[in-house]
């Protein structure tokens, strides 16, 4: 017989809204025709498309995270601001095609705070200098009277937007990304934005730039970096067109977060850190069908099962897991055809079926915020 | 008996008009009072002299070089483009003066485009930045309506240049280059550029910046670079008051191309590359007299017979050095006084003079590219 | 008996006017509402407050160093030139605060002029770049007709204003400062600044970061930069509640010296240099009561022998202390309540007090430069 013994007095820790995050990048139809569509019948008048809106709402992110991703290293937050009109088009990297930069730090910043999600900015490590990255954060955050919050204020934001979360790069391992560094190099500059960024905000939360968990380039950097970062970020995408692999693949997540746990306590007691940082999942999802700027994969039933996997890892993980991102939170939102991924208890797809018409990929979340308990399962 | 045969079944391979290409700085009386003269009355109205215009029209080039050598290392393309009054006056630090920008990025274009000859840009590795370089190339080939493209029409120029070859840097292992660096730092840089470019502009031809073919930066960086750029560059200057020396010294080259090629080859090999890099002889001429920025040597009948042994060994070695530029293909133009330096074939000078007058130097190039056949010469 | 011999004919060296040099950073009240305050009734119409450059102009300072200090790392100079309304208001890293950039390069260096004294300026190795660096040096020094020449002939000031000391970077090693390196980094950085600032201007004498003197870091630091460099810096700062620590304490200054100079005369023999760099001590004082930017000791009695010992050691090592730079000159300027420290040769306090109030803190020097002459003392 299988027993299941839930003992409420062994939390495993507080879960943290913010692993029920998004993540929006700057490419295919995510922002532009995703969740921004200025002049479209179904946008606002600030181009937040309502349906979208709609949706995004019901979730209750706990955090968001913009603007990549492989986007954010060749972006220059400073053509995101200002007169609309005046905003320079640029060459996009990444993904190819061009950004016109009319969704930028405001946009996305007032579209954080009329969902009452954190926001979490992802810094250029590639083509960006630490002083733009300061720059932003002064943008962003700074109360004073000095020139980018000013700017900022004239702009039509008065108070500071508050961003806590800081990304220090995206990916920087990856030849794929603009301005790939080794890990030393990484470790080096990022320890220079890292302390610069500090002394500007003190309040700031900042994530590093892993891996996948178990690489060098994540024990390198931890070890650099755990006395400066607030959480380690990871990065998986799985997927299959076999259906147990599929479904089963996710599996390596618990893998992953072993590993970083491992080499993050490790640090912590070498360096005697008092708070050593946590995980931050910042991207994660199935994602094998259509490597592609577009993203707009088709989702099926083991699709929606890998995705339970990954949450009921992060959940039983809460202690380590404290950020999570599902990459894309809007893969692509046709006129009337946005919709959502069901809940992760029932882990159904909307009209049962496995296919679901090309729409809008999100999750539905449960209401509150909850204790994680430990379940041992044991047969005897 | 000596005897000469020749295999016209044995091609050693197809030799590249940019073989025959030249190399233009913008020191001494190369750009301004040489191919580039406002007001004068030997100019057009851009400013380009008929006289220098006329006889590099003869010489046919494959290639064009620009804008250096050491001076791009703290060149600012931005500053040479617009309207001529607007463009900043800079100091000049590799041969000392100033620059004052009014031949820049479209200038050098549309003279190109008046030679029929392909453009070939050195990037500024020294005190520019990947950004900057990724803008140059933005202004230089985007069809898009991104923002450099955009100046680009403003400025007059609504097709792309169409530039295709792109030098990461000039002799950055030099200590007078600004911005020297470690063989391993400039692979690091250089990578991070080169991946980013090609990302913007799939079609560019990159070349990574050697030495002189032989030494331990050429061989860190071919290993390096090898996987990422179309052609490793080589420099050469020889030269010597004793004739035969003067003559002779030019045979370096043929050892350099055989290091280099096999070094070259080593990578391929052990990185399984298909398409290795070639060689591009980017500086080569004699120079010794006159070691300075204003570089108007008086030349000789060895130095042509030089210049003929640079050129045999260039065109025996097609398969490999498939682009090579002399330097400077432009050394003086006082009023009516420019000139050529005679054929490779006859390598005669004008007037049979060992001291031809203070003039334009340059190669009148056979008329067509040719196949080059492997010839034996046997003693027997 | 005590004997003590003065042998004439045994000169150390000559004592240079620098060794009494002062330093004035972008801190507490030292800048504005120090030596700055416009508007105020005590100030000149330049902002130059009467009572503070009066009594600075006594000391006659052989040396001004300025802006930095930690201060410099995040100081971006052209944000300090031009219009006083339309300068930047920046956030400022080191001391917290914000800089309202109404003193900046002009001001300084009209300042300078004003006292007849050498300036010595540090340049942003944190967040700035060589091109900046290169500017600011243009800026001050270039008589041609380029860019930033022209910009400080518009600010008012035709001429060149002649700055001949350059600092390369503050305190790059210590984790406090924005944008630190490793030894080795800096070495390479700064030898690429080094090299381009000589070649913009060849009469630029300049400072290499140095730590203590006997730190790896100086041992690294010199045999990189000490081919390239007129000076190699040193920092101390002492203090202690307990009086007889806080009076011998300086004698650490003598032992730093012996370790630099044998550092340097290593890397002079070794690398055949025949004008090795010489020291500059450009930070040193008691500090240890409050280590903020506020920087508003109030001296004792203690403190003044302090200062004592640490002139005495620069002068009897002027052989190699060759410059030498009181942190901070202006500490605090509460309006009518100027006031110096005294004479080093009475070393006593005026009003006779411990505790003088809350003022400026500096020395009253002896009027001309001497030649310091070996003494030897001996028990016999």
């Amino acid at each position: 017989m299988t027993r299941i013994a839930i003992d409420p007095a062994r939390p495993v820790g507080r879960l943290d809204r913010k692993v029920f995050g998004g993540f929006v990048e700057h490419l295919g139809r995510c922002i532009y025709g995703g969740l921004y569509e200025a002049g479209s019948p179904l946008a606002d008048d600030r181009g937040f498309r309502k349906d979208v809106l709609g949706l995004l709402r019901e979730l209750r992110l706990g955090v968001l995270r913009w603007p990549g991703g492989n986007f954010v290293s060749n972006y220059h937050w400073a053509d995101g601001i200002g007169p609309v009109h005046s905003r320079p088009r640029r060459p996009e990297l990444a993904w190819g095609g061009e950004e016109s930069n009319r969704f930028g730090t405001d946009e996305y910043l007032a579209y954080c705070a009329e969902l009452g999600t954190e926001p979490y900015i992802c810094l250029n490590m590639g083509t960006g200098t630490l002083a733009d990255a300061l720059a932003w954060v002064e943008y962003c955050n700074s109360a004073g009277a000095t020139y980018w919050a000013s700017r900022r204020r004239e702009n039509g934001r008065a108070e500071p937007w508050r961003v806590t979360y800081w990304g220090l790069g995206n990916e920087m391992y990856g030849d794929w990304q603009v301005g790939a560094f080794t890990a030393e190099e990484y470790v080096r500059e990022a320890t220079r934005w890292a302390r610069a960024i500090r002394m500007l905000d003190p309040q700031a939360k900042l994530v590093s730039c892993g891996m996948n968990g178990w690489n060098e380039w994540d024990r390198v950097v931890i070890e650099g970096m755990a006395s400066m970062v607030d959480y380690h970020s990871l990065h998986i995408y799985t997927g299959s067109d076999d259906y147990w692999t599929n479904v089963l693949q996710p599996h390596q997540a618990e893998r992953a977060i072993r590993c970083t746990r491992a080499l993050i306590e490790r640090a912590a007691y070498r360096q005697k850190l008092a708070a050593p940082p946590r995980i931050a999942y910042d991207e994660w999802n199935v994602w094998y069908r259509q490597m592609t700027g577009a993203l707009e994969e088709r989702y099926t039933f083991a699709d929606a099962l890998a995705v339970g996997t990954y949450l009921n890892i992060f959940v039983r993980n809460c202690d380590w897991v404290q950020m999570a991102n599902l990459a894309q939170t809007v893969t692509a939102a046709r006129p009337g055809d946005a919709r959502t991924l069901p809940d992760v208890e029932t882990a159904q797809l909307e009209e049962g079926s496995e296919h679901p018409k090309d729409g809008m990929v999100a999750i539905r979340l449960p209401p509150r915020s909850f204790t994680v308990i430990e379940a041992a399962m044991t047969d005897r």
